[in-house]
């Protein structure tokens, strides 16, 4: 399965590379990171650059579309190229996802119309101003569309996606080899969770990034 | 805090991205990667390249040092310039730390002797041939030096180095900042709790990644 996760300027490792260390080992997975041009793109905290193997005009296809978030979201989305690429592939994909802000890039590009999707908790309402139907849960799937909410829910996504291609063995394989059997030190990774006042400090950073 | 991560050969990716999206964003953390040389380092898919934005060189000291795992470990383990520096950097270090097979490298830097650590639950054994106690726990903490289990289990120790490093606020907020509300679809992330067969599989598939 060809597999292509876009890389933009500001994007959020973890959404892309948590998703990336499942998906690139299901079977017969072919996997490539995409940006405008072949090249390092830098990360949202400028401390990272992952290489793009491939530009988007390298990249007429693929089966899986994966599309990361970050502050780089909204210049994305302003970016023609990035949306008429992401249209084009999703025509063509067997599945069309997004992690965190990514949602915002699928939505931008029209592929959220009226679709029931969610992003990170702070931009539901964002989400909903270019036309999706934001739900506030981990992972939405309607039809080949499947949606992750914030950062570290790409990897609850991507094994959801290796049962769905390959099966439930496949999927806990791979849960396996990457231990993934979390114990998070503190109960407070959703709003509901957490104090109103750290959720607010959340908020306010996620702003600033933007700014 | 200057943070480094050590990147090499066949380094699995999510080992030093789970950790780097909490340490990067520590109130006055200065985090870079770090290879052999500057210029990007393919990971063990051969799918992902990280940039290394300094060499071995170029860093003399850090106060929190990082060495992910991967198949390239044992390789990593037989280059003389990483051991050195390695152990160069841990003496001047605040925290020493590891995810999955990077305790291996501590290990065979002399790190480890003697001290509570863990890795990824196919190699204890390893772990232990190079004069650590192994102990099956997600986390392991002896004074300086903290040791994590495979792969995802760097995301629970580097919210735990946020704690203890810049408090619990600091480090639930940055919790809810990556949504980390873990969901795994299936209950099989560690050993004791999935089939001995997908062990087994895992663990042969491990043995063929390194060979």
């Amino acid at each position: 399965m060809k597999i292509a996760i876009l890389l933009y300027d500001k994007f959020t490792a973890l959404d892309a590379v948590g998703p990336y260390e499942i998906l690139s080992r299901l079977p017969g997975a072919e996997l490539c990171f995409v940006g405008l041009e072949k090249g390092p793109v830098r990360s949202d905290t400028g401390r990272l650059a992952i290489t793009a193997d491939a530009s988007l005009d390298e990249t007429p296809s693929a089966e899986l579309l994966l599309i990361p978030g970050g502050p780089g979201d909204e210049a994305a989305c302003a970016e023609q190229r990035i949306l008429d690429w992401v249209q084009r592939i999703h025509e063509g994909s067997k599945w069309t996802a997004s992690v965190c802000t990514g949602a915002l890039i699928l939505a931008a590009a029209g592929i959220l119309d009226g679709v029931q999707a969610t992003t990170h908790w702070a931009r539901y309402a964002r989400l909903e101003e270019l036309g999706a139907k934001a739900k506030a849960e981990r992972v939405v799937r309607q039809g080949k569309i499947i949606t992750a909410a914030g950062v570290s829910a790409g990897i609850d996504m991507a094994l959801e996606l290796a049962a769905a291609e390959c099966g439930e063995d496949v999927a806990k394989m791979l849960q396996l080899g990457i231990e993934y059997d979390p114990h998070p030190p503190f109960d407070c990774g959703s709003p509901d969770k957490a104090p109103a006042a750290l959720a607010e400090m959340v908020r306010a950073s996620m702003r600033a990034n933007r700014a």
